[in-house]
């Protein structure tokens, strides 16, 4: 790897025998802050092409593999945040400090996603399976029929769990053919009276994403996403959804923050028996600050929305995403069925590839190489087996030219 | 300060005029851990008795301080966690990594606080707030009374948000005298037909905090005490409680954990409207792992669960808060009515000391002062003025003698 010069540099090799914890090839790769914040840098190193030698290639499903520029500065700046004298996991979350993180971690998302401003940004908790709750609670009264395309384990949970809160309907499931595809639009019967339309825009566990989204035929024109394991991996066109949410903890920051996008005509109709921390209406009042949000994660997500903007935005971002993409699906399909991805073609989800062996008793054998090739979390979701490679934003190209290596190297062995 | 010689020391002063992060007076003070984790650490450094010149006093009411030696060494593994070569924010949460962090976690808290068996321990998202809707939803129908003690601000916004779930009743409130008092527990009138008892065991903004606790008199048997800003401050005896919750942000972690203890046999009663979220049972189940948890968060408090350990734990915790808070206390009583303090002395809280100036009129200028002294978030709570000094676990004692150093002379130039 190249060794950063700049005077950035914080951090330099410093190992010892005696270290438990090496901080090897560690650099304080920053950039500057797209939108003024608190402090801002001026001068910018040379930017990160691969990754360290004592990383992992991490294709876990999320928790996932973050940018290694992002933890760099986070390390850099995690005992003393820009000259506060303070940790930002200390900050007041009404201190001027913690304001101007969030406020520019929601103004750099609003300029990836070119978020209209009729549309609020919400920093949460709880994860998309609180969402699952939180839209039929928001959205509708109890006695509303909603309408779910179910395209994988994702999709069904939300359904689930919407029962509870008025009326869904399943107007699509691809469980019969174990989630291997997305409908086509003009198939689905939706209903008039509907108050939503929901989709999971990327199935994590299936692999299955939606490459274009639904007209919302329902009374409201609603259209709702789940679009954890998908958000800011590419342009979307925002004003076509009412709400939008998102777990961090795939392509943007760590576990424990949710963004939700939401059309602010829908704020503020919530039912009786939603919890006030699910109700949209008080955090859209308070700016994600009704109580302590999750302020560690929203710093971490505003350094990940920095990178992204700094890459070029989302259409640079979804070019590296589709050459990942590309490269590891055609080894996939060149190797004479020694490995097959179940998924229809114009489906293929970006981030998420499932794939299994022709020879399914050599696949522990396969996970358990890549292991020790440094490629780790190889194994496909306990529901489906086989094998999977998340390869979200932050997965560098060389992770994925690696895995196709090996993946050539293991067929030759034991084709 | 004392520099730490110790093979541990992973960071050294390293400024320069050109670095704009600086990471002066950097130690990796860490200790061994108390029960096996992935990795574990042999040796121990010197214990850190003071803080670093280029940290401030935070005397937030929280997010707030957190010691030293956790920050430091959360900052030396943050960019690959004991040679994993990934950070715990990228870890998958059903990794052996991470399931090693979460383990060793809860290990600790259950010898920390003497947790017995037939409790559950949860690490959840959502903060006390998420709660306050949870411990109803979990305990009771919708048709049950439950009674509320109402010592302060968290404990009325607890029975309002209870209102959409059962029928809470007030039966004691120390509305009327600006929540300065803790009711004898002789005079609660306490219903036996109650579903449970709630109290806030330490109130934040008013700085009132009981000292012990009342024997839940009603049909289960079941007592509730909203810890978040007590939490892990002095020895508790968790047979006491049906639950105990608090959010992590006060003593034991950054925001975005909200820990719950719970007594086994009052899991599995949700009532059908709770969201899948919120229902004990599930996350008990799961070992707090249905979705992913809040990572991060939970092994930055694994650290400080270490730390408390480390310091002896909470017996000797209370030790030091008894004494930090005495010399403020101390400082405010003698200060012949410059300085007052509104709690009633028997109830006064060792954690938030808020605290007025007879000449209301330089409450601002001692603000403005103490923060050029680096003695920062001395402001009271915006619906009760005056200032608060929060000086939980990891305010180091000489930050309580600064500012007492501080007030005096204040006092003097102003008397």
């Amino acid at each position: 790897m190249s060794m950063a010069t700049s005077p950035h540099t914080l951090l330099q090799n410093r190992t010892t025998h005696r270290n438990p914890f090496p901080l090897t090839s560690q650099r304080a790769s920053f950039k500057p802050a797209s939108i003024k914040c608190a402090t801002q840098v001026q001068s910018q190193p040379p930017p990160l092409t691969t990754q360290s030698q004592d990383r992992v290639f991490n294709f876990a499903a999320g928790p996932a593999i973050l940018p290694e520029n992002v933890l760099l500065r986070a390390q850099s700046e995690l005992y003393n945040w820009r000259g506060s004298g303070m940790s930002v996991m200390e900050m007041s979350h009404r201190g001027k400090e913690f304001l101007s993180i969030i406020q520019k971690a929601e103004s750099d998302l609003r300029s990836l996603l070119q978020i209209p401003p009729e549309y609020s940004v919400l920093f949460l908790q709880g994860g998309a399976t609180t969402q699952f709750a939180a839209v039929p609670l928001n959205l509708c009264t109890p006695n509303d029929a909603v309408d779910y395309v179910v395209t994988g384990s994702w999709g069904d949970k939300a359904f689930k769990e919407a029962q509870k809160y008025c009326k869904p309907k399943v107007i699509w499931s691809g469980k019969s053919e174990k989630y291997t595809k997305i409908p086509s639009f003009h198939d689905l019967e939706q209903n008039p009276e509907s108050g939503y339309l929901h989709i999971c825009a990327n199935e994590t566990i299936h692999g299955v994403e939606f490459k274009d989204y639904p007209v919302p035929m329902n009374k409201n024109g609603v259209l709702v996403a789940d679009m954890s394991s998908n958000f800011c991996s590419k342009p979307v066109d925002v004003s076509k959804f009412g709400v939008i949410y998102a777990g961090a903890q795939k392509n943007v920051g760590p576990s424990g923050v949710t963004i939700v996008i939401i059309r602010k005509d829908l704020v503020g109709k919530a039912q009786d028996v939603t919890p006030v921390m699910l109700d949209y209406k008080i955090h859209d009042e308070n700016n994600s600050l009704y109580n302590t949000p999750p302020c560690y994660g929203i710093y971490m997500c505003g350094l990940v929305f920095e990178d992204l903007l700094e890459q070029g935005g989302l259409v640079e971002v979804e070019k590296k995403n589709k050459k990942k993409a590309e490269i590891l699906y055609n080894a996939i399909d060149g190797s004479n069925g020694f490995y097959k991805s179940p998924v229809e073609k114009y489906v293929r989800s970006l981030m998420n590839v499932p794939f299994t062996l022709e020879k399914s008793e050599l696949e522990a054998e396969f996970i358990k190489e890549a292991a020790k090739e440094k490629m780790i979390q190889l194994k496909g979701h306990r529901s489906v087996g086989g094998m999977r490679a998340s390869i979200y934003n932050a997965m560098p190209l060389a992770g994925v030219e690696k895995l196709v290596a090996f993946m050539k190297d293991f067929q030759t062995r034991h084709a």
